[in-house]
Formats: structure tokens, sequence, C-alpha cells
């Protein structure tokens, strides 16, 4: 592993579609990290990124980049179904690779890539975006310090009219985001999952879906994800014993924690349940306005100085990879409910 | 079946619990109507309610009611698990019967009670009182005008901190609003359904779930109910391929019309699908206010009178039973999906 | 004084138009109140709200009320040019008094009713309701535990699609309302008024009023009342050297706190100040739900009881009075800054 | 007039604070247009700017930039006590002039300003950005088509925590931006001005100002601007005879148009009013996303290749100027209600 002795880190960025030019706007940002490269097929897209940036070294050729001795670290921005030989190739030229969400198409590539950095004492990390955003991460505090008591339930809508893409459902799409954060939140993958979808528009591709998962812990949890909603929609509630959270990041007021809720109690010697209400104040904590893209790579290039596991690890990539098979394989079954299956060793 | 020519129908009200207070509120306020019997087993509560409406006779024998020749129609607003004895004996005694939601514990019971109905020519109505709600009215008359187009899907919540039934799930208590509701917008039953539960506070009985309806017409469904969240939710996006509403009877503005979504296309040649967003104007209408309890038995009234079918109509009710029933199956499956079996040709 | 010795108060409410029916329903909840006479100029009124309450009588004669030794306290909700002589009649008559708002037409009559019953031992109040309402109640807790520092200004809007009154401007109408809330935060009367209206309907009454109000103490005001606007809107903010409060009695939070503001600090050697910016949470409090009309009833008859005054007192009756004619006489002067005077010493 | 014959204009942005930087950005998108200086006294902010636009010239000294004989026109964004001199430079040498509002420190300056462009033959234009945010100009729309009726009050708020400026005056800072949308609304300038305002923070520098407004029409106004509210408040009212529209810059929702209000009706025959309320519709319209600064900017270059005034006119400039000291003058006054005072002929 390199650990650059104060040099600032090279990087590369490779694909420069839809999100790739916010990795270069913000890897010129973070402290200790030099963008070298942008690499794209496209030499308009190169031309168009690269006019701002005189300094960085454009090329179509990713080869070149892998073979330039100087580069530690390639960020692939490219669709999800090239993460794989991309990712493989930089680990084996021996460079750390942050990945797009999600990690890889298939588990199986998940896992070969999360063993194969381990193998090479190379970081990688999945573009897990939404782990880095202040008000989850609050939100994980809140559930760490006990906060909320147990989680009974997390139920969660991300709707909007969306990009479609043609080569994704809208569970490898939007999924990534809410599986992430579960989680994180969490500490577990769930172990069962059962999806309904529906594909609206594009036959084939399915635009909206209700899935539900249930976790070993007891908590169980509801994902709506669709693309095909006109009012743009964010909302999660998270209700614990203790407290409940609705979590909005379309709101001036991102988390808002409600300290009421039933308070259970044993039962009496008849068997019966008193049942006591409590209600409270409602709190819109002070959330910090910080990039969390700006986060995200500050994390990455940090871990590859530390050697640590950045927050979104590819342990974590691996498992909403899993996540999102598990609903593919509820939905190729009509919606049955199928089990997620156990991280294998390795990855954990 | 009475016609009363003009003469006031003579009603008694059975079961003076949480609901029946309102019935009886409100039946003074029914045009040609006229309260005649309150009946309870607790003498306080006879005496509670009664104080008010000195006019009306009490008693603590259904027996007493039923024998009674002048009295025209019984609404039933005890335990749901006393419906099919005290609807069946009404009936049976000659008279119409109006029986709070769920219309009764199993289909079977809900059948054999619309049979008996049909069969002696008298009216029996469940109390699905938000079919008379105006922003659920306002969205049937936009279904049935094709202003939303085909529709996609459906995703409701109706949560609160809830008025725990230690004889009953949440589905029996909850879902009756929603599934009454979805059975009069859509005109149609699911035809599977999937459900996931969870019993946080009273050990075996479900206070949290979430629901997935499929529909023979391609529309999927979603509910979540729950009396476990402090904050009140209503919120019920019904998303079609012209337009999208938002029905929230907690807002003032119960219902919002969006005028956009996504204008599917023929695929071009090569396969590829150009998708084409449309945005638009956003509308509240006006909706009037009125009392739905009012309405629903002003409904049943002038039912007894015309003979016509009321709006909840015993078929909605029986159709109803049978999806808490499904949804009793899928839990008791661990949320395998499950089929919602079709209507006996007799009730509908 | 009348002190009842646990005999419940006889009182009479004269006026049955469209605020004394309310007075009627809540005195029967008020304990230790037993509610005897009923009286208005017109049988109907009597005969609808009378069949609700057989045991109350009934009169369309003032004098019979006054004349009864068994009657404590009279309950006046006639319209405001009757206050002085009704409220006159009754104190004479050695009758405790409640007048609804405002008080009386003229400072002078104010004033001269105050000083009677002040003279006579009589409990005069004016109905000030707002002053019982929770979330009025806490705010001027805030207030008064320092919470919020000093009040810089208070804004206030009240408007909605009234209720036109031909007999008054929006002035007499809407604007005791927030005048007795200002009075009981700040505990201060404006020294200064200024005011622009506008008859925008009905030629030579006011139908909106722009009026700004200066406090001796530093603290201004503006209070913005009308009858056109077709959305309710209810919205006071208080903005503090500490804190700030947002106050909106339509709202499921009425009362939100925001934890922020300028830190004020001394200027430097170079006469330049230094602000700083602090922000922080956002709270709504919990607030208890009750009817302030019930509050405000049960405080006017243990005023009786005890000879303290009662939280809505004739001094604010007076005041608010003298802030109204305050208005009115700038609106005479086209909007000039005028005094508003200080109360004469017998009225506080 | 230079009229450039399809060659791109050629600027120079003075000024490179708080608002300078955000000319230079969108001067680069402007069609047409070519951004050939920036000039400011400090070395550092030219560096800092400069950095990211290498092909544009960089100077401290604004002379060099008057007697560059290829600019045609000089966008001013610095503090307002130097607009007058900067802009009459500008003008003498022969230069288009675009001065961040408002246009001048005085009504003289600018009066002078605008008298000696139109001598000249050149645009000055200040910079009232709402002028060209979408939403007020579809509030104008609906205003010119008459959709609203007659104009009876229109009431606004503008508060946050804000940027304190120690050498103005929240009415100079604030009030432009709702001067200069009202003038644009109504076409006229207010006849007389009522305003209590309060230094809370620093002596001297009122932060908090209550600002009545009259205009011939019979329009009245209030405008309340403050920088010391802690949560962001853009709410603006206008109600007309026809329908109200509530204004929230800070909304998802920016314009809502209400159909609803009073129907005035003529007096009966006995001297009554019959009002009859009318209810309907809300509706939020579509509002098209764009940049007001790339609008304005470029409608600054399109007027002087058309020699036509721009939106935001010299005229506009000097009537909110106008407003500006009479709020001045009666702040001064303790409050008193001053007279505006019209145009002089030269300036409309």
């Amino acid at each position: 592993m390199t650990t650059n002795n104060g040099k600032p880190l090279q990087l590369a960025v490779v694909g420069l579609g839809y999100w790739g030019p916010n990795l270069v706007r913000n890897l010129h940002d973070v402290p200790g990290a030099s963008l070298r490269w942008i690499c794209d097929l496209r030499e308009d897209n190169l031309e168009r990124i690269g006019r701002r940036y005189p300094a960085v070294a454009r090329t179509t050729s990713f080869d070149e980049v892998l073979s330039d001795p100087e580069v530690d670290a390639i960020a692939v921005a490219t669709p999800v179904s090239t993460h794989f030989a991309l990712a493989s190739a930089a680990l084996d030229a021996g460079k750390h690779v942050f990945v797009e969400k999600p990690l890889a198409a298939t588990v199986d590539q998940a896992e070969v890539l999360a063993r194969r950095a381990a193998d090479a004492g190379l970081i990688l990390m999945p573009g897990h975006t939404f782990l880095y955003s202040p008000p989850v991460t609050m939100i994980r505090e809140l559930i760490e310090a006990d906060e909320l008591g147990d989680i009974y339930f997390i139920s969660t809508s991300r709707v909007n009219l969306g990009l479609h893409q043609s080569d994704a459902s809208v569970a490898w799409d939007l999924a990534p985001h809410d599986f992430s954060i579960l989680r994180y939140w969490l500490g577990e993958t769930p172990a069962r999952v059962a999806a309904l979808s529906r594909d609206c528009i594009v036959p084939g591709t399915p635009d909206v879906a209700f899935i539900n998962l249930e976790f070993a812990s007891g908590t169980i949890a509801h994902v709506e994800i669709a693309w095909l909603a006109p009012s743009k929609l964010r909302r999660t509630a998270i209700v614990g014993s203790r407290k409940m959270v609705v979590y909005d990041d379309t709101s001036n007021e991102p988390v808002r924690v409600f300290d009421s809720g039933v308070l259970p109690s044993d039962p009496t010697s008849f068997g019966e349940y008193k049942l006591t209400y409590r209600t409270g104040d409602i709190v819109s904590p002070r959330i910090e306005a910080s990039e969390p893209l700006l986060l995200e790579l500050t994390d990455f290039c940090n871990a590859i100085r530390s050697g640590a596991a950045p927050r979104s690890s590819s342990s974590i990539g691996v498992e909403v990879v899993r996540m999102i098979e598990a609903v593919d394989r509820s939905l190729a079954e009509s919606g049955a409910r199928v089990e997620v299956g156990a991280a294998s060793e390795a990855t954990l």
C-alpha cells in the first residue's frame, strides 16, 4: 500500500457521463488529493469537462491510466456492467479503487473484487454517498446511542419522475441508496426479502417496486421505489420503542425526532396488556450543511493513507448487491419470499 | 321490504362503545329517520348517552329491540366477533341491518349474511364510512372519468399512535379503511396478497403490517398500516399514466392532482425507448365539507326506501373481509404470496 | 361578593347569536357552575338552544334575569354597542359580569364599567378567550422565564375569508384577539399606534388593516388583520434576542421555538461591530389539548369565588379598547402616528 | 450607441465582492457577450476569481477599463456609495452601464444618472434581479390579464438571519427587492409611506422595518423586512377582487393561485350589503426553472443592441430609490406618513 509520505495522492476518474463530472469537481477540493487523469471513450466528454481543468491529462485509453506508475487510485463512474472488468484491472495494476454504486452487477463479482482488494492490501470503496449525508449520519448516531430504543420498523419511500435507464431496473438504480442506508443504520443485512414490481413504461424494466425486508433482529422494513411519481418524495420513518424519527432529505428540516410512543408493559396477572401512550416534543436538530460527496472522497483518500476501511466499505458494497440480487430473485419468482443469503467469511 | 309511505324509518342502535354514540348523534340529523332504541349490555353506557336523548328508549335486551314491530332497521356497533350473531338475528326478525366494519369475522359469515339479506329482500350495509368521504368520492370520479389514465400503482400509509385492540390485529382494525377505498376506486378485488407484519408491543397481536396487493388489471398497491407511529400519517399516492393524485385526509388540501408524468412511447426501430417527461400544474380542487357518517346513514335509509344497494354494499363488505382473510393467510405462511380467491356468485 | 359556600354558582347567558351558544354549552361543563337562565330577544333563538337544555329557564326579558336573586353572574354575548348598558345594569343589580370582547364600545365606557365593578366588589371579565389558549399561555411562560431574551419585535397576521360585520370594522372584530395577546405577553400597552386600512367591499367599513405598534420598552409590533383572504392565515413571529418563536394556531405544531439568532457584541476599539450568528435546534413543544373557552369560564367562576382578578381582567379589557380607539384615531387622521394614552389609575 | 453588428459585446465587471463573481459567472453564458475585464481594488479578489477565467484581463485600475475603446459596457457591483461616481464616469466614457441595486444613494444621484444616460443614448440598467424571476413574471402576467381583478392589498415579508451591513440599513439592503417587485406588478409608485423600524443589534442601523404603503389607485401594501429572523421567510400575498396569489420563493410551489374571494354586491334598498363568498380550487402553476441573473444580463445586452429600455429600467431604478428615501424620511420623523414625491419628467 502506498503511504505517499505527504505527497498528494494522484487520482484518475474513469467515465464522464452523468456522475463522473461530480467526482472531478469534488476531487479538486479534497485535501491531499490531485486529479491526474480523466478518461472517457468519448472525446467530446473529455473536451467538455477537461476545458475547465487544463492541468488534468485526458485520455480515451484506460490502459494509459493503468500503466501510469504515478497514479495511486482510480475512481470508476461507468455503467454497472463494466464495474467488474475495470475495477479488476485497476486492482491488478496495484491501484486503489473507488467504484460508483452498485459495486458490481452480481454478488459473485462483488465478492471477487472485495477479496482481491483485501489480498492486495488495496482499498476498494463503493460510492454509497448517502452514508456521508449529515442527516443519515445523525440518525445512525441516534440509533447507536440507543436514543430510539429497539427499532420496530422502518418505512421508506424514494419516488420521483426519474431518469429511466434502459439497462437497469428501478431496483438497481434506486435501491442501493436505501439498502446502504439500512445496512449502515441497522448493522445487519436482511434475512429475507419479498418484492412486488411492475414495468409500467418499458416492458421488462421494472419502474416501481414495493420491497418488504425482514431482519434477524426482528426489525422489519418496507422500501418503496419508483421512477414514475411527478412529485419528488423522500420520506423515511424509523419507529423505535423510545422515539420515532422522520427523515426527509428534500426538507429544510431533514431530521425530525418525535419523543413519543407506546410504552410496552408487562401483562397483568389476568394476561391483559395495559398500554400507556407517551407524547412529547418534536425536535428538528440542527444539521451541519456539508457536501456528502466531498466527505466521501475525503474518506477514500484517508482510507488509502491509513489502510483502514472507509465507512462505505467493500463489505457494505457486497451486502447491497446481495440485497438487490435477492430482490431480483423474488421478482423472478413472482414476489415469493426469498432468503438473502449470508456473506461469505472472506468479505466481512 | 318496508317502504314506510312517508313515515319516518324507526331505527335502533346496538352497542354504545367507541363508535355507537357517533351513530346515535348522526341519526338525529338524517332526514326521514327516527331513533327509537339504544341498546347496550352496560347500564352506564345507556345512561350516559341516553341522558342527552330523553325521547329514545333504552334497553339492555337485544331481543326487546328485535321484537318491536315498529323497528325498521338496526345499526350494529359491537365488537366484530358478535357481528354475525346479531346481524343474523336482526335479518331473521325482518330488520334491515347496518353493521360496523368489518362486516363479519370470516368470509363465510359475511357471505351467509349477504345471501340471507338478499333472499329476504333486506338491506345489509357495512359501515365503510370512507366511501362517503368527499375526497375519496372525488378521486373515484377522477378515475371513472379517465382523468388519471391507467392506474399504475397505489401506495398508501395509515399510521398513528393508535388505539390498541386486544381482540384484533392492526389488519382487522385499519385495513378495512384502505381495502374498501381501493375496492371502490378500482372496482376490483386484488388477485394476490403478500403481507409482512410484526407484533411489537403485545405478543401475538400484529401492530404494523406492510401489505402488497396485485390486481388482475395490472395495478399494484402497497398498504402500510401501523398503530405505533406518534405522528398521524394518512397519505395515499395514486399514480396513473396521465396524472397523479396525492390524497391526505389530515391536510387542508386533501386532494392534490399533479398533471405530469412519463409519456410512454413506441420503441424505435432499434428497440430503444424514448421517454418524454411532462410536467404541469398542481391543482387542489375545492372539496365540499360534509360529514361522511351522515351521508352514509342517509344512504342506508335511502337504500331501505328504494331497495337499491347502498354505495357501501354488502358485496363490498364481503370483499373487504376476503382481503383481510387473505392477509391473515399470508401472515400465517410467513408472508407468502397467497391467492385472495374469487367471490361466489351469490354475493355479487 | 357572594362566596356561595359550596353551592353551585347560578349563571345566566344573555344573547344567543353567534357566540352565546358556545357559552351555554361550555358552562354545562364548568365545575361548580349551573346555568339558570338563557335570555334573548328572539323566541326562535331561545327555542333552538333551549330545546337541548330543558332544565334551563328561558326569557326574552333581561329584567327578569336581573331581578332573580338566585342569579350570581351574567354572561353577555350581545353586539358591542349594547355591552355598556347591559353590563352596567347587571353590576347595578349586584351580579358578576362576563362580557364578550371587546369590553365596550369606547374607552370611557370600559373605564366606567371597570370602576363600577371594583367599587362594588364584583368581577367584571372581558371574554379574551385567546388568553386561555394553551399555545398563548406557553409563549407567555417562555417570555416570563426569559427564554426568548429581549423581545425585539412581533409580527402577526390574522387573515381569512371572514364574517363581514356591518356594524364593525375589521379592527373592532379581529384586533381584540391580537391586542389582548400582545398585552398579555408583553405586560404593557403600546405607547403609539399608526394604522393603514382600506374598505374594499363595503364603503366605510375597513376590511383590511396594517397596524404598527411602538412600546415604551422598545419592542415594536406589526398586526395585519383582514377579512378578505381566502386562505386562513394565523401566523405570529416573536423575535427575541435569544430565541424566536413562531405561533400558528391552525397548525398541528402551533408553537415552534427556534434556538438561533444574532449574538450582539460590544463594538471593538475601532467602533466596528462583530456579529456572531448562532443556529440551533427547532423544537415543537407538546401542547396540552384543552378547550380555551372552558378554561376561561372556569377562571371566571374561580374569580367570583376567590375575589381575585381573572387572567382576562377588566384592566386588560380596558387596555384593549384603548388600543382599538387609538387605531380608529390614527385611521381618522389618514394613518398618522398617534399616542395611545395612559390608563387612568383607577383601572389598573 | 454601439450596435456591434454581430460582434460580441465586450463587457467589464467592476467589483468582485459578494455579488460581482455571480455577474462574472453568468456573463460567460450570455449569448453574444464577452467578458473582457474584471476590475477590483484588491489583488487577491482578482487572483481568486481570475484564476478560473484565464482569458479575462485583470486590473485594479478603473481608468484602464474606461479607456479601453473595445469595452462596450460596464457592470458595477461595488458598495452603493460608489455607484454614482463609477456609473457617471462610465457613461462619460460612452459605456453602457449595469449597476447593482439600488441604483444610487440618493434620488438626485439616480435622476442625474438616468438623465445623463438618456442624453447620451446609452443604456443604464439597475440590477433588480427579481424582475427576471419566473414567479414574479408570472404574477405580473396574471395581474396584466386581469385574472386577479382589482388589487385590494399586498402584504409581504422578507426576513431571515441576514448579512448585517455596517454601511446600510435593512431598508437599503432588502427593500429594493420588494419595492422593485411592487413597482413592476402595480405599474405605480406609492403616493405615501409610513415606516416603523428598530435598531436591535447595531445602534443607528435599523435591522427590522414595518413599512406601510399607499398607492394612488387605492391599493395598499405592507412590507416587512428584517435581518433578525432565524427562519428564512419569503411570503407575499396579493389579494385581488377575483383571486388571491401567495408567492413564496423558498417553496417548491412558489406561486399558488386561490380562486376564491368575497363577491361585492350592490347595497339593497335598505342600505344593507349582502356578501357572497366564493371558494374554489387552488392551483400551483408550473414555473419554468431559469436563472434570473442570466435572464437579466441577457436583457441588458439585448437592450444595448436594440436601444429599447430593459425591463429593469433606469426609471424603475430611480423610483425604487425614491421609495427608500421616503422610508428614511418617515423614519427620521418617527414614523410619520410622508409623501413619496413624483418623478420628474425627465426620468419617465
